[in-house]
């Protein structure tokens, strides 16, 4: 793998990562397939979108299809049909947000399943190993990711493990090797809460350790979106610049421009999807509930400005029927667009970084969308 | 409308039918879009199953979205994005199989919405009117469709109230103009249940009243498959031969192949997409009912000489992922897949009777159809 930086503005940068599987334009927002499909989008429809990477979760392709189906399909980018990059996170938040009975020690983690309450371990290895079975372009190390809010020396012990954790994770993934040919690398996660000096020593300790890259995880649990700006600039700070910087499971649109003006490269949020499939879509003016009754006879797309197949083909009418009616292509529209304007709205900044206009264009695209979406009278 | 009449080989037949909206082979197959859309399919990915022409119901648009959003949004052409032909059924099935409290009369039929039980009326008339507001190609006269088992006496009553309101549909058709510029056809549909002499007199009365094509209705709807083949043939020796002849609501692959040999060109059916939902996969080598853990390593795809996005890139194991997983895409590459074998079929069957073999063709399918998927050991 291997980062170009290609352009800063203050601390907001433009750049490139390119793996065996392809290259992606950082800043990048990377669409969630947490089992091993975008939910509702076909890759095909994925890729039109202008996504160039996307992200599946070790969790539960562990728990499904399982490490031995993946291997016999000779990974998940053939399984799944899709060659181009994919990041897996580690199951570390997984573990700590949707299984039972998780037990934490010095080794690793053991939980039962979600599905059926069967009981598993994950340890910093056999979290690489499954990912060595999955064969993601960009693997993490397996974290704790403490709960919000969290007490000092809780977060300061977990933050001790985790990086415990990420070092035998490293010496594991250097002992082992890629199953399919192509290079993985291995990103380490920084924790800490919301503790300033904590969030410094795992940034510090986690960049001599010299991963190919870095996330920084635990945020977007429930603090104050103030609070997450400012540990994202802290963490920013620290990290090498040469590496990309991913900011886990984040979020609104508004978080991403404000985490890209401190340095952020990476993100994956299921708000697009989830989001798309209670009828709310995104859009550069605002937000729309497309089931509310003022877009029952809007003839008029989403976004006139938008290039996405639901924009191009459909009318707020038409949508807000398929939602009415239950029909699973109002899922599939919603999600579409969604992902295809948060992809737009990576151009768009990358574009503005580039022209060296990042903070002004942040400073009108936010205000854009805080808006109400203007309707038909 | 125009329907041209292009070979015949035995009683099975090939032609084209040219709208103002394009033309369609037949024998030809109708993937049904109840509430303006395939179910999980959109436009797109329909036209790339080779679907020419769709089919949307006259009961459901009339409760939800409405005429009066149709009819501002230019029509359901426009509506749905589906530029190419549409037919739509009259909703007298629905009535008769959806709607609680109906009550029939000589001027139509009262009956309460299945959505909210509000109270609503069809006449011959206003299914005509709905039909002219929605602008399909191909519309429908309203019609009792005659539960099985029936009485002969009110399968002859029954027919006859049908018979009076062809008329009637015919009259305000004639009297009434599209709304969008582009020419409607209107067909009639013949019904007496499974008396021979009740259809005979059906078909007879109908085809005297010169519609531009005639229906075979109320059959599969429970009776017999080799009784629904005498039926279908009885009524293709009376009606004419320069008008096309839709069996409606029909059926299995094997269903279409017999309906065919008799002289059907058009079918319509929830089966490859209701099916499809259900986890049912259609091959011309069986149909394999894909989450069975025979599948759970099976890296073939559904069917390997299969052009379908599905088959073109997914395997059985991943498909038997997406259905144990219940992801959305699953219910997606499902419906694409059985409507693009659908229309495999029917493009094979237009080929065999091109050459003049379709009865050894049909015999040879249907054998083949009949057999177990074979499946890796």
């Amino acid at each position: 793998m291997k980062f170009t930086l290609k352009h800063t503005d203050g601390t907001a940068r433009t750049g490139a990562v390119t793996t065996d599987h392809g290259s992606f334009q950082t800043p990048a927002f990377m669409p969630v397939g947490t089992q091993g499909t975008v939910k509702a989008v076909s890759p095909a429809s994925l890729e039109a979108t202008g996504a160039e990477i996307m992200l599946s979760n070790t969790y539960h392709l562990y728990l499904r299809p399982g490490s031995r189906i993946l291997e016999n399909a000779g990974g998940l980018h053939k399984f799944i049909s899709w060659p181009h990059p994919i990041l897996t996170d580690s199951g570390g938040y997984q573990v700590f947000s949707l299984s039972d009975l998780r037990k934490i020690d010095e080794s690793g983690v053991t939980f039962r399943s979600h599905l059926d309450g069967s009981s598993h371990a994950f340890t910093p290895e056999s979290v690489v190993d499954i990912q060595r079975s999955i064969g993601s372009d960009i693997t993490m190390v397996l974290d704790e990711c403490a709960p919000f809010p969290c007490e000092r020396e809780y977060a300061a012990t977990s933050n001790d493990l985790t990086i415990r954790w990420a070092r035998r994770a490293q010496v594991r993934f250097a002992s082992t090797e890629p199953r399919y040919g192509h290079h993985q690398a291995l990103f380490a996660i920084v924790q800490g809460s919301t503790y300033h000096d904590i969030r410094r020593e795992s940034a510090t300790a986690l960049t001599d350790l010299n991963f190919e890259g870095y996330a920084i995880g635990g945020l977007a649990v429930g603090e104050p979106a103030p609070e997450m700006y400012d540990i994202v600039a802290l963490c920013c700070e620290i990290l090498p610049e040469e590496k990309p910087r991913y900011l886990m499971g984040v979020g609104t649109p508004e978080n991403l421009l404000e985490a890209i003006d401190r340095g952020v490269d990476m993100f994956d949020c299921v708000m697009p999807t989830r989001n798309g499939r209670n009828a709310m879509f995104f859009t550069k003016h605002g937000s729309l509930a497309i089931t509310n009754a003022r877009f029952k006879e809007d003839f008029t797309p989403v976004d006139e400005s938008c290039g996405c197949y639901a924009c191009t083909h459909f009318s707020r009418a038409y949508l807000r029927h398929l939602f009415q009616a239950r029909e699973i292509l109002g899922l599939e529209l919603a999600s579409v667009h969604n992902i295809f304007f948060y992809q737009w709205l990576m151009q768009s900044a990358r574009e503005a970084i580039g022209r060296d206009m990042y903070a002004s264009w942040k400073c009108e695209m936010i205000a854009s969308l805080r808006q109400q979406v203007p309707v038909l009278s």
